[in-house]
């Protein structure tokens, strides 16, 4: 295979074998075919698409590039959940142990926050003794013995997409039906749960602007992860605004308890319910509206929440904090942001939300740098809450006084305030199975 | 300008501006933007393409990239011509003089052979004394002297367009108008004559295929031509068969010495009057058909011959080769190949002639290689003769024995003999002004 004939190939609109795509995978990887080439070919793929056939080949391609997770053992009990991301999503927190309680074997390898979205590891490490790092023979035992394990990412895991995203994304070649596909459903494969539920994301503050768009990449993906032997659906939920009120690790496990405890009611439980209840209704075979309400009993009934507390327990957590959550350390500083008008609020900015957060010390600007687990913003008030002038609009929390001025004009600007109250958005647009 | 944007531009269709078009090139070639995003523009822009005012810029960028001739005290006398290129494409040792005799500026910066396509600069060498290095000074001196000179390529010209094409060249990017179209004119512009004509080849042995693919390419190249500044025409000429008889260095000096002296009459010399009466027509502003006779009067009155050996003298070359061209060394080895069956020759394939004179002696297969100017290949017949069984079809000269036996295989094999006579092809399909 010379590359330049597979570019060219698919420049002509030509459709890719088998032999050629994963021949470009494994020697993008191996760095025998250079850069120039893949994001020529890449462009190329931008314009004149794959067919199902590529796509579910170069996934697998993605899946088989590096380290898998074999869960054989489990059969078809596994189940898994994808975000396409976002500010203050802590949904994994709380769909991973209520799936679980509800018979569902989860295992999760996540990754950390860099920039604006925080990582489900960096979450979990604000709670002392949780171990984010354990042997492969110690993820297995736990997810035998408990059927929840969540760990940082480790090994060399679909290297190929690695690469290819990092040469995507200043190639201009990140928003490809095909290629994106690859790459989510690449690594979910790699990661070896039987049913994948995908949480994509739609609105202003995702990377989907439209419901339609969001579709199509939601159909894409379902199509393609059953043609590779999975059970896929996906939900397209809105993003115009932060999931939740939280936005930093510890607050977000403290709303993630308080949600998992049956306390908290709204958006945040009513997508956490939906995702999991598809995890459990692939995984177990039962009727969507059957999983729903056991979601709903467990959270109710203190299962999800005791299912956490083992889960905690079992990867050394000290479950006190999740018990008691007010032992979280609080960050020094504690200041209300509030309205300089009356009105509505019509839209949250997350990013904004998002980058207030960073610089209050909840998040990384660069790969290296400490996290303070007790640094973040809690929204006071949501997308068509009334205000009045001099209300509190959110609750910064952090350490770094040099940082407040900045971080609230942020967050100020982040609240768009008018005079009518806004149309309700669905939270769920739809289900694709 | 960031890079990634202007690729996301293009991809989406859009015009770039002239800041984008001309940062790209000037960081290109300063090695500031790396290949994969060139690559991946490149790929966007075959998509996409380039409208007249983006080419325009592009093709002037690209001039301008590196060391240009200026011959603005030649006014509008100065005439270039510039062929896509061929085996045993002799017409520049023709047409240069030719146009120069009746009263143009020509001058010439000529590439080395490389592969199965002779360079001029090579030819010329075949000339005892001959030099193809002078100063600028001398460049300007002779070019006012004798109205013609015809040097080696040195210093830095057009850097982007060497970089670009061999980006183009590994990332199945070349065949596209916009990027075709600023490379050659490109180097025309830096090259500085005021009138240019291209020779546009068209047939199986050509870049375009097509006589319609070849006159969008030619369209677009006048067009972006006088938008740059320049009279600019373009001729779609056959080159489905070598053109004229000889393939090799001394060979070619022999034959076009023969051209000029006007003794040899046919395609060769058709089509070398045509571009020579194209430039004319172009610098002194005549009408074509006044252009032509003049031009075929000067072939059989000698005075283009007479400005051919006056040109050699000034660049130091041996006259009396060129006044008796029985001086030129014979190759040691003069062999016929002979056709083993009756029939016409219905075609003659340029890229085996061209690839069989490689292997006798004449060119070079690697940069550095010794060219034996002596050695090549004469055709006997051409398209559209009647052969008997055993007549000669071509005569190969060589100093390799070594090499005999592939060589007749391949010019053998280059001739294509059937029972009846093809139609006769047009020798100039059109003429683009």
């Amino acid at each position: 295979m010379r590359m330049y004939d597979v570019i060219y190939k698919k420049r002509k609109g030509g459709e890719l074998t088998e032999e050629e795509i994963r021949s470009f995978i494994s020697g993008y990887v191996a760095g025998e075919i250079p850069d120039y080439q893949a994001s020529a070919l890449l462009m190329a793929i931008c314009f004149n698409g794959m067919n199902e056939a590529e796509t579910a080949i170069l996934t697998d391609a993605v899946a088989n590039s590096g380290d898998t997770v074999d869960l054989s053992r489990f059969g078809t009990l596994t189940a898994d959940k994808h975000s396409t991301g976002g500010v203050g999503d802590k949904t994994s927190l709380i769909v991973a142990p209520l799936a679980a309680s509800l018979g569902a074997v989860v295992t999760k390898m996540s990754g950390r926050g860099l920039g604006h979205t925080g990582g489900t590891v960096d979450k979990l490490e604000s709670i002392p003794g949780y171990r984010t790092a354990l042997s492969a023979e110690e993820f297995i035992a736990q997810a035998e013995r408990v059927g929840i394990v969540v760990v940082g990412q480790s090994g060399n895991m679909t290297p190929a997409d690695k690469k290819l995203y990092a040469l995507r994304d200043v190639t201009a070649t990140v928003d490809c039906i095909p290629l994106m596909v690859s790459s989510i459903m690449g690594k979910k494969l790699a990661a070896g749960s039987h049913s994948i539920v995908l949480d994509v994301k739609v609105g202003s503050g995702a990377f989907m602007k439209t419901p339609e768009d969001a579709e199509e990449l939601a159909r894409e993906m379902v199509k393609i992860g059953k043609r590779c032997g999975r059970n896929v659906a996906a939900l397209l939920t809105d993003m115009d605004t932060p999931l939740g009120c939280a936005v930093g690790n510890a607050l977000e496990i403290k709303e993630a308890v308080s949600v998992l405890r049956g306390e908290t009611r709204g958006p945040l439980r009513e997508i956490c319910v939906a995702l999991a209840a598809n995890m459990v209704s692939l995984a177990l075979e039962l009727p969507i509206d059957e999983a729903l309400s056991r979601a709903e009993a467990s959270l109710d009934s203190g299962a999800a929440f005791a299912k956490m507390k083992e889960w905690i327990a079992a990867q050394g957590g000290d479950v006190a904090y999740i018990e008691d959550t007010s032992r979280f350390p609080q960050a020094p500083g504690v200041f209300n942001v509030v309205s300089d008008r009356a009105g509505f609020v019509t839209a949250i900015d997350a990013l904004k939300i998002g980058l207030a957060s960073v610089l209050l010390g909840a998040g990384r600007a660069s790969k290296d740098e400490e996290i303070d687990h007790s640094a973040g913003v809690v929204l006071r008030k949501t997308v068509g809450d009334s205000v009045a002038a001099g209300e509190t609009l959110c609750t910064l929390y952090t350490a770094r006084e040099d940082a407040l001025r900045q971080a609230t004009e942020d967050v100020r600007a982040a609240f768009a305030i008018a005079d009518t109250r806004p149309e309700k958005r669905p939270l769920i647009y739809k289900t694709v199975r």
